[in-house]
C-alpha cells in the first residue's frame, strides 16, 4: 500500500496509542528512511538524532553488518523455542560472558530492559531466599509491575500500591543535595552511611538485592562519585546482598567502556542489559549472572521464562552488533568525541546563565537548566511545568533539527556513538544558540 | 564461526540459562534449519513440531512472505522510536482494529505476551480509577511481576508475596469440578453465580478488570461452556468492570476464528495478543482497546511505555503474517484439520483407558492422562511427578519425533495451522502408539 507522509502520520494517530502521552495533539513525524545519525521524513527533511532515539541506537541507523546478519538469520530460521539449541543464541551469550569479568557465568535472555530487570530480581530472590529489594528514587528500570516498582519516579505511580518489600533509597545526586560536601570522599561517606543505616532498619538479612542504574540515565545522567559503587559493593558483601547493575542504558560503549561499571572499579553480581546489545534493530535484553548464581540453578528450578527468551533473530543481530563495536573501535571514537563533548559542555556552562550543571561521561550527557545559577532553582519545578516551558526549549532544538528529549529541567545529549567531530560540533552550535534564547527569554 | 551440532549444544548449555528448568542434565537439540511443520538437527534428523513451539508458530517455519517483509523493512530501517510515525506500525494497528469488532479503537504495542497483559491492567486501572484485578487460578498470563500475579498456577510462586489487589477466582473446569453438572447451562449458572458473589465480597466497585484467557491454554485447553463468557460480560457491565481477554495463545486463527472470543458471542473491552500476530518471527505483542478507552487517553496521560513499542521490524513482520492468514485461508484449513483432529481424539478416547478427557477447538487441543477413567485420578498428582512419568511419556513421543510438551497430566497437540490432513494423521498415529504404551505400562 503506497502512502504519503501525511497519511502515515494520520494512520498512526488514528490507530496507535503512543507511550507516556496524552494522545490529543500528538504530531509524530513520519519517517521514510534513516542513515548514520540522521533520519528523513517524506518531504526530504533531515533530522539529527542527538538522543540515539531512546539512547539505544548506539551505532545509528543503517548499520550494514547488523542488517546483513538479520537477513541471513531470517533465511535460516527466525524463531525456535528456548529449549532448543540455536547457534546465535549460544554465540551471543558466550560473547557477553567473555566481555564481562571472569566471575560471570551465564546469560538469561529477555526481550528488552524491563523484563531483564524483572528477571534479575526474580533470580536474586530465588538465589538468596530473601524477598526485599532495594532500588533508588531517581531511577528508571522499566514500566512493567516489577521493573516499575524498582523505578523511583512518577512513571511508577500507576503501579501503586506497590509490591510489598520494594524499598527506595536516595542516590548520590550531589548537585542538588540538601547539604554541601567538601569532597567526593565526604559525599561517598554520607551516601554509604545512610544506605547502610537504611538497610539495617529494613533488616539487611531480608534484602535480596540492591538494584542500581550504574549511572542513572533518564533521570539525569547522575554519575556516582568515586568510591560510591565500591562502597555499595562492600555493604552488599557485608550482608550477603546481591549487587545488580542495570546497564540497559549505560552499557555497550555509551560511557567509553563496554559496561559502565568498568568506570568505577567494581564488579556486580548481576548485570542487566538491553538497548545497545542490538541497538534495538531487533528487540533484545538479558540478565548476566555470576558463575555462583548460575551454578545454583544447576540443581534448583529457574522459575523464569518467556516465549521469546533467546530469540534467534535478535541474537543474530546482537552477535553482529557486538562484533561491530569491536571492529569499528567504537570505544576509541567515544573517547575522542566524549572529550569534544565534555569540553564544549563546560564552555557552554561558563557562557550561559541558564546552565546550572552539565554532566557527561563518554557520549552520555545532560544539561540542567536553571533560573539562577546560584540558587540552582530549576527552570521548571519537579513534576510541574504548567506552561510547557521545557517543551518549548525542546521545540527550539527541533526547529533546528536537533532531535532529543527532556526530563524535568534537563536536556539529554546522547548521540549515536559513530558521530564524528564535525557532526558533533555542528549540533552543539545549535544547542548553544538555543541556550542563548533560554537565557534571554525563559529565565 | 563454523560449529557442528554438538558444539552448538555445548555452547548453549555452558552460557545460556534456560527457562523453567534445572539446568543440570538439559540436553537441547541443536537446530540447523526448519521448514513448514518440521525442523532438522545437524545430523539430518527431522522433528515434527506438534506444539508450534510454544503455540506461537501458527504458520510454521520458513514462511516466505514474512521473511521477505523482514528483509525489506531491515533495508529501510529496523527501528525508530515510538513517538515517530512509522508505516508498518500504523498499518498493522489498522489491520488489527479492522479485524476486531467495531467497538475497538486503538492498539498499544509491546514486545510479547507478558508485557501486553502488564499494560492491559495498567490501562484498566487508569481508565476505571479502580485498583483490584480479577483473574483465574488455572491460567498463565506471563512471568513478569504483573502478568505473573495474574497467573494462577505455580509459575507465579516466586513472585509472592503478590501485588495487593490481585484476586483469583476459579474457571469453569467442568471435567474436574467437585460436583457434577446436568448441563452446560447449569455449569454456567454455577460459575457465574460464584464469580458474582466473589466480586461482591471483594467490593465490585473496586474492581478494574476481569482478566481471562478466552480459552485457558497452557493450563489445559479449558474451553468455557456456552453462555459463560456472555455471562461474565453481563457481570462486568453490571459493575462497570472491564473485560480483558488474553488472546496471546488462543488468538490468530488457532481456534478456527481470528480471535477466540468470536467463538462465544461476546465482545471484550480489551484484547491482549502476541505469539500468532507475527508467529514470533520477530517478537511482538499488544493491547487492543475499545474506542471508549482509547478516547479517554486523548486527554489523560497514558502512563505506559517501552523502548520498543511498535517496533517497525516486528510490525512489518506482523503485517505480512496477518495478510498471510487471509491470503492462504488459514481459517479454512483450521476448520478442516480441526475436524480431523477432533474425530481422531474422540476415537483415541474411546480406545485408550489412559485417556480421561480430550479437549479441542480448531487446532488447539490437549488430552488428559488418567490412571482410571471412572475416578478420573490423574496420571500424576497436581504439582507432583517424583518419578518423572510425564517426562517419560513426552520422551516416547519425542523418540517418534512428535515434538510437544506437557503440563501436569496433560499433553498438548497444537500443530502449525498449515498442517495437512496426511501430516496430521501421520502424527496422530504416533500418539496412538504412545498411548498404547501408557495403557500398558503406566496405569
Ligand atoms: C536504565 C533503564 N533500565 C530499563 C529500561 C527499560 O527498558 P525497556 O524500555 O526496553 O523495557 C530503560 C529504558 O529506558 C532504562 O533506561
Ligand atoms: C495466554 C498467555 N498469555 C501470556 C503469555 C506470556 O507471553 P510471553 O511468553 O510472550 O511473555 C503466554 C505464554 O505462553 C500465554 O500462553
Amino acid at each position: 500500500m503506497e502512502m504519503n507522509g501525511n497519511e502515515i502520520k494520520e494512520m498512526q494517530k488514528k490507530y496507535v496509542l503512543q507511550s507516556w502521552s496524552k494522545q490529543e495533539g500528538l504530531n509524530p513525524i513520519p519517517i521514510k528512511e534513516a542513515e548514520g545519525i540522521y533520519y528523513y521524513d517524506y518531504d526530504g527533511n533531515r533530522y539529527t538524532d542527538m538522543a540515539s532515539q531512546l539512547v539505544n541506537l548506539n551505532l545509528g541507523y543503517g548499520n550494514k553488518d547488523i542488517i546483513e546478519a538479520i537477513k541471513k538469520q531470517a533465511e535460516e530460521y527466525c524463531y525456535i523455542g528456548p529449549s532448543v539449541a540455536s547457534k546465535p543464541r549460544g554465540e551471543l551469550a558466550k560473547m557477553i560472558i567473555d566481555l564481562l569479568p571472569d566471575s560471570f557465568g551465564k546469560v538469561f535472555f529477555t526481550n528488552a530492559g524491563a523484563d531483564a530487570n524483572e528477571n534479575a530480581i526474580k533470580i536474586a530472590r530465588m538465589f538468596t531466599g530473601r524477598k526485599k529489594i532495594f532500588s533508588r528514587y531517581r531511577s528508571y528500570h522499566g514500566s512493567s509491575f516489577g521493573a516499575g516498582n524498582l523505578t523511583g519516579e512518577p512513571r511508577r505511580y500507576p503501579l501503586e500500591p506497590g509490591i510489598p518489600g520494594f524499598v527506595k533509597f536516595f542516590d548520590p545526586y550531589i548537585y542538588r543535595e540538601a547539604i554541601e560536601f567538601k569532597s567526593e570522599e565526604e559525599a561517598c561517606k554520607f551516601y554509604l552511611t545512610k544506605l547502610r543505616e537504611q538497610l539495617i532498619y529494613e533488616g539487611a538479612d531480608n534484602v535480596a538485592a540492591i538494584v542500581m542504574e550504574t549511572i542513572t540515565g533518564s533521570n539525569g545522567i547522575i554519575i556516582p562519585p568515586k568510591g560510591y559503587l565500591p562502597g555499595v559493593r562492600k555493604i552488599c558483601d557485608e550482608f550477603g546482598i546481591l549487587m545488580i547493575c542495570d546497564e540497559v542504558m549505560a552499557g555497550w560503549c555509551r560511557t567509553g567502556k563496554m559496561f559502565a561499571f568498568e568506570n568505577f572499579d567494581v564488579i556486580p553480581d548481576i548485570v542487566t542489559f538491553a538497548k545497545g546489545v542490538t541497538c534495538g534493530y531487533v528487540q533484545l535484553g538479558g540478565v548476566a549472572v555470576s558463575k555462583k548464581i548460575a551454578e545454583y540453578f544447576d540443581k534448583n528450578l529457574l522459575s523464569c521464562g518467556l516465549t521469546y527468551s533467546g530469540h534467534p533473530l535478535a541474537c543474530a543481530a546482537g552477535v553482529a552488533c557486538v562484533n561491530y563495536y569491536k571492529k569499528a573501535d567504537i570505544l576509541g571514537n567515544v573517547e575522542k568525541q566524549g572529550k569534544v563533548l565534555g569540553e564544549k559542555l563546560e564552555e557552554l556552562k561558563e557562557k550561559h546563565p541558564c546552565l546550572g550543571d552539565v554532566r557527561y561521561i563518554g557520549l552520555f550527557s545532560c544539561v540542567e537548566l536553571v533560573k539562577d545559577k546560584k540558587t540552582k532553582e530549576p527552570l521548571v519545578a519537579y513534576g510541574k511545568d504548567p506552561n510547557g516551558i521545557m517543551g518549548k526549549v525542546i521545540g527550539l532544538l527541533k526547529e533546528r533539527k536537533f532531535m532529543t528529549y527532556s526530563h524535568e529541567n534537563m536536556i539529554f545529549i546522547c548521540p549515536p556513538l559513530i558521530i564524528t567531530k564535525e557532526q558533533l560540533e555542528e549540533e552543539l552550535e545549535k544547542l548553544d544558540e538555543v541556550l542563548t534564547i533560554v537565557d534571554e527569554k525563559f529565565i
